[in-house]
């Protein structure tokens, strides 16, 4: 699919992605709606204000505002037949050649396209995200951080082969790509010091052992009622799309509190999610099988195609604060042992309400192979007691301040470029030291 | 302090309690707020657009729709000194006698005390929820609970004494008393027949072990920012006030899903909280010392005043469909080993934000001696296997369909009744059936 909008070939924003987010641009600095298209972005608040606009959106009609306001959730909740139609209707209007469909409305229109495409912008946060749920559905992750928080032998629970384990986050410190992380401050237990034996004692200091968390995360589009199951056949329906998530992660705080109720302080300092939304229609063409659990399947996790994760690349690079860049993590999306259809039909069993905006993360993902194909450094600096070097000589096993992290995401059928990939961007924070204690 | 409105000795809302909520009236259906004085509500929408109001009140003088709101918290958000000023103005307009203050305005309108005092009412979720945070402060509960979970040499983690153990619960199924409880599905492990040698295996079911938590709640009134901590000793200022809260729990859905991330499924299916805030400033005089933690305070959580809890009397009585009432638990909220402030030092500890509205619950409450003084009944049949005898004759283990819990609270010097009581009013639910699977 080519445009007449110049698109880069290795540009992760095709017309076959054609994300979704909240931008302000030089001419309008309050937050609304846009698509991104190669290095630009068509402003979707200018194109809903032009005459004719409805005409090529009829499913808006009802919907005039959608576009204008400071979330997409007015949007999502419109729920995926009306994103299909106006994705569809954006790739019409963008396509080259006599693929244009509308041409006179913005291709042939230069007030519009002067009004309407932007190179300069900044992004947001594209939703109001009302709950945040964290997956566990990483396997081969949860098998190796298992075995280093608790041993190999107990590293998979007994649960792990048959729900989809998960906890809930914290909502309120999710942030949009590029906002700075501050190294938390947390309870800790002082490692003993070497060669004396003597019990660990908690103090409280700035974390020694901040890291990442390669996820995918899941936004909700339409809601279900209080007392109402999601079927796994019909979770689809309750999905508007995809973000990469980071999901910052204290090691020293969370190992020390986690037992019996789960993370909380190691994790709610911050969660970072890229500012574009992959409508879940735009990721159809890379589905593949997920890793099978070990335990057979409770009835209502069972779903009927095969093909019901994504083979997503993805991507981590760390740079130190000279500049140089290491790509840390490669890997596939498709290393989850359960599905975001999965993980909705089991959050939703007992009746909790996902509202339009909610978050869900898949858990961090590593490959079978461990090493580079970990996605965080727990795992990868095993437990930190391994070094992993960096280009340019320097080394780590949890992040230093200064450090910038950037999660990348896209998929494409055999070709590394070119107008059938589909990306997300980037994910990016940037690592910035404690506040010095009151 | 009498009052010229007619208010029982016995009523948990005199003058000393006022507490806010929202309600609608027959004369005004869309939600907004009001106080409770007996058994009447005063409502505040109508009181704030009657002339003079705000010489009255004029710290809401720049804020002149807080109470015209779905929701407590834009009235909230104005910080503990005005809430303080205006209940001791609506306390002065209340009051009996030659302390009336204004009484022009109401006590001797008989036009606006018509328009604004209502027996008739329905009350509403008082605030939006961000997020859900519950604690695990009930150290007797703690200690109870972990021993049925992991026997009795694990009960008690070694961070227990050290920080105040949470996780985050679910925002989005917290819900105001009254609310039907739909007794939740999930995957749970099917006992063993008796008499025979097997491993239990996984099913889907409605749960078989439905049971309350008895809590209280803490809302947020100012927020702390992205990264910023909020101290213990300016904890109080970010406290607007505290509700009743039940913590419904499945246990058989907890038990098998919480290794290692915590409760998920097993409490996410509904909270249910009273109506009415009692403010901060309500339960000052009712300030106990906390149950000490066994090992010494990191500095964060150290307290210059020794009474940072309060001695409430928190009871739960369980109707049975034939509607005998038995009241199972009797205990005081002093039994916490943390308290508010602790819990929130400690979590914005890392620089979480805490926003207008979110809700901290205290965890379960129970008494040192067990028994009746248990703020569960997994406590109270030590796990389901001990029966416990209502009145009637009738047995429980864990709640069948058809039973009401509710959850009551009150605080007083000495006397049981009067002018000085301070009270929650009540925290109710009913457990229906499960929805037929689909």
């Amino acid at each position: 699919m080519e445009s007449w909008v110049e698109i880069d070939p290795k540009s992760d924003f095709s017309l076959a992605t054609l994300p979704f987010g909240i931008v302000h641009t030089p001419a309008d600095r309050s937050p609304h709606a846009a698509v991104a298209v190669g290095s630009q972005v068509l402003d979707l608040k200018v194109l809903s204000a032009q005459p004719g606009f409805f005409d090529i959106f009829p499913a808006l009609h009802d919907h005039p505002d959608v576009f204008s306001q400071p979330t997409l959730n007015a949007f999502a909740a419109l729920g995926r037949p009306v994103h299909r139609e106006v994705r569809a209707a954006l790739q019409g209007l963008l396509q080259a050649g006599s693929a244009t469909t509308h041409p006179a409305f913005l291709r042939d229109n230069s007030e519009l396209r002067a009004a309407a495409l932007f190179s300069l912008f900044k992004t947001h946060i594209p939703m109001a995200i009302g709950d945040y749920t964290d997956f566990y559905a990483g396997v081969h992750h949860a098998r190796a951080a298992g075995s280093l928080f608790r041993g190999a032998d107990k590293a998979l629970m007994p649960n792990y082969g048959c729900l989809p384990v998960a906890y809930h986050g914290r909502a309120s410190s999710v942030v949009v790509s590029r906002t700075g992380v501050q190294r938390p401050w947390g309870q800790i237990l002082e490692e003993p010091a070497s060669g004396v034996e003597k019990t660990p004692v908690p103090t409280t200091a700035p974390t020694r052992r901040l890291d990442y968390e390669l996820e995918l995360g899941c936004l909700i589009s339409v809601p279900n009622e209080l007392g109402s199951q999601v079927s796994v056949e019909s979770a689809e329906e309750h999905i508007f799309g995809y973000v990469l998530l980071n999901d910052w992660s204290a090691r020293d705080i969370q190992s020390w509190e986690y037992v019996p109720l789960g993370p909380f302080n190691g994790k709610n300092f911050l969660t970072t999610i890229s500012p574009w939304v992959v409508l879940a229609d735009a990721l159809e063409p890379f589905r593949v099988p997920a890793v099978s659990p070990s335990e057979p399947l409770q009835p209502y996790l069972v779903q009927s195609d095969g093909a019901t994760v994504f083979d997503i690349g993805l991507s981590v690079d760390l740079t130190t604060p000279d500049g140089d860049s290491t790509t840390l993590t490669r890997v596939s999306s498709r290393n989850l042992q359960w599905s975001f259809p999965q993980m909705i039909a089991h959050h939703t069993l007992g009746g909790c309400p996902l509202r339009t905006g909610d978050l869900l993360g898949s858990g961090t993902i590593s490959g079978p192979k461990g090493g580079s194909e970990s996605g965080c450094l727990l795992e990868m600096s095993q437990g930190g007691k391994e070094e992993v070097m960096l280009y340019g000589m320097d080394m780590r096993t949890y992040l230093k301040d200064g450090d910038t992290v950037t999660l990348r995401g896209s998929a494409s059928h055999g070709e590394t470029s070119g107008n059938g990939r589909v990306g997300f961007g980037e994910c990016i924070g940037r690592i910035f030291s404690a506040r010095a204690p009151k």
